[in-house]
């Protein structure tokens, strides 16, 4: 199982991470991004997703129109763990790729 | 413009979409879906998202892995159009299909 990173090695990851900051007391990390439209940012959830499936590892996440506001924790190890990190860069990733 | 229905219509629509309910003092109607994982949940999304994209009328909704809250508002309108009703009934007919 994954361990819950230390508060050090949290900040250090989220520094390589844009735009994602902890959240509810460093128990998670968050990320609202914004697209052009519903189009867009749905099809960032769709290839979130199937990442996310992949690794066995999902978000808690909330869509409106073109918002998509990112909640990562790993509740198995009360914390934010190399999993978090792993599905935020990739989510960076997607976003980028999605916002061309 | 889609008009804002009235409190009697909107019970009365309520009362064709089995599980939605007022949220919000009557602005929005919402319900919480809820599937056997990830899988069966992103798939109603996406087949949600389709409906929505050609109604041009979008869901406000979270997922947290298997559980899909959805909240549907016109906000143009300021309440509950037959947008709303017509987005959730296609909702509940996608939930049933996609939980077989």
């Amino acid at each position: 199982m994954a361990e819950r990173l230390s508060a050090d090695a949290r900040k250090q990851a989220l520094g390589g991470i844009p735009g994602w900051a902890e959240v509810q007391d460093g128990k998670g990390i968050g990320k609202t991004f914004v697209f052009k439209d519903f189009n867009e940012a749905f099809g960032f959830m769709t290839r979130a997703a199937l990442v996310a499936e992949k690794m066995d590892h999902h978000p808690e996440w909330r869509n409106v129109y073109k918002t998509v506001e990112v909640i990562l924790s790993t509740h198995d190890a009360g914390g934010v763990t190399k999993l978090d990190i792993e599905l935020a860069t990739a989510m960076n990733a997607i976003a980028k790729l999605t916002q061309g």
